[in-house]
């Protein structure tokens, strides 16, 4: 096997699952991993001791490798690291903060660390971080994003020339052929979240899958900007902060208007109006909700004929 | 040649120059068409009789086809067509207005018709209206942009899915190998164009073709979004729009702090501080002014062997 990614996590196939709040706990991050592909649980909206639950069963219902997502923003993110590192995990992905605070402890216990980063700026850091590889993710993703809003296909290209790391893409990579759009950009690797908020195994509310498959283009749209921006399904709460944005509304008067718990309203809970419901903008392919295993294996199979009919192409 | 693209217009390679205010007379259209591209003027800056003296230029200093590109919101568009019809143009590409309006007559005159879209719902419509083409441009483009800010990457697949024309994408795409991403989506062809900004035939003024090799990734921003959605490069203009849009500045406020011919002054007259300057994000990838025939075998030739190291990958 030559592919970088599948070497460094010695996995069958290049695409690795997101780990995304309230979407990915361990059913669905040993769904994808027992397919051939890399599972991660989202752990920024879990407390530690539900975290160790998840990877409890996570290794208890996959042979293969899987990882943790880890947002190092999150307020108790050292208890996080004790129980990635007492329950053994060997990946980590870490995001939404400084790749230099961690990323030595992680290797010194043999845990890979990969980084996700919005621009090339960022990939350089992680590299210079130590990382093991980057994931680059553009303007089209779901949830937090970048504040220069560089897609992925701008994106890719300049990370790649900034560094000599694998680099998985992300954002809008929903498909095989999305897939082979950014492989042929130079990535080694495919990150999708989106298209795996809407299987079985997600732990997404109901009401939010079917939102999901509901979904048309111009559906969502990067919103909070003066906050964290996020990209957002159009619903009455993001009305209401576009409304206030509208109207020159700062930071403090958005951070209000979010509350507290804003996101597990919305996905985990599944209030579709009042909830917020982050995804990426690729969501509007997304037509069915079905078994995390099929829809890796429906976008590799794809990916290999799209392949095959790009190679035969004048 | 199989290729839908090449076979319409009759070129050689399926790279088509955008039409573009300031930057595409009838030097660098000839130059692309001459070099077996489809080169276009941009009328959307020119009285009618500019228009006329640019077709003659261009018929002079090429045997090749080529199109002129008319935003449809144009204030003399009669005047415009009435001209593209006396000097016997092959080819034009209409943007920023309805398909509708026009498509029918330009065809009955023998005309091919292709039509700029942000959205696939506007492809459907376009391929009602009878065009031959679809020209689909995503949020990376430089200058006037989509409301819905739907990426390239996403948009293709969505505008391909939904109309049976030749797709030529467009947005983000400046080199082989972001070439080869949007033909492995599904794309027909591709539209360039703030990569041919930079070329030695271009009208843009030095200053703003030094500018462009100078920009870094996030040096531009979609802006202007409560007037037309504009991708601007951030300078003292970019920035005092900015600062009104944070305050909540509507429409009007907008329209004063624009002014009129703002893009002018930036684009064609060099004012890289003060004037509006308009290009696309895959501009940072962009460190060279060449001569069109240059940039267009380059980008030729990196596409070869991107598909060529593609097919050959696991």
């Amino acid at each position: 096997m030559i592919n970088r990614i599948c070497n460094l996590f010695n996995i069958q196939f290049p695409i690795i699952q997101a780990g995304m709040v309230w979407c990915s706990g361990w059913r669905l991050a040993s769904a994808v991993s027992s397919a051939g592909g890399l599972g991660l649980i989202g752990s920024g909206s879990m407390p530690s001791e539900i975290l160790r639950e998840h990877i409890i069963k996570c290794k208890k219902s996959t042979l293969k490798p899987f990882g943790v997502n880890l947002p190092l923003i999150y307020p108790e993110i050292e208890e996080h690291i004790k129980v990635i590192i007492e329950e053994g995990v060997q990946i980590v992905f870490t995001s939404a903060g400084n790749p230099k605070t961690w990323t030595n402890m992680l290797k010194k216990k043999g845990i890979k660390v990969a980084h996700v980063v919005s621009s090339s700026q960022f990939a350089e850091k992680s590299e210079d971080a130590g990382v093991d590889a980057i994931v680059a993710e553009g303007f089209e993703a779901g949830g937090h994003n970048g504040r220069e809003e560089t897609t992925t296909l701008c994106l890719i290209p300049n990370v790649i020339e900034n560094t000599k790391l694998p680099v998985i893409a992300a954002g809008g990579i929903v498909s095989g052929r999305s897939m082979l759009a950014v492989m042929a950009l130079g990535a080694d690797a495919v990150q999708i979240g989106s298209r795996f908020v809407a299987s079985t195994e997600s732990s997404a509310h109901i009401n939010f899958k079917k939102k999901i498959i509901s979904l048309k283009e111009g559906d969502t749209r990067l919103s909070l900007k003066k906050l964290i921006p996020v990209r957002l399904i159009k619903n009455d709460f993001y009305n209401s902060v576009q409304f206030a944005e509208d109207k020159g509304a700062g930071p403090h008067e958005l951070s209000l208007l979010l509350g507290k718990g804003r996101s597990k309203q919305g996905m985990f809970l599944g209030d579709i109006s009042k909830g917020e419901l982050e995804i990426g903008q690729a969501s509007s392919m997304i037509t069915d909700i079905k078994p995390a295993a099929e829809i890796l294996h429906e976008i590799w199979d794809e990916y290999i004929v799209a392949k095959k009919r790009l190679s035969n192409m004048d």
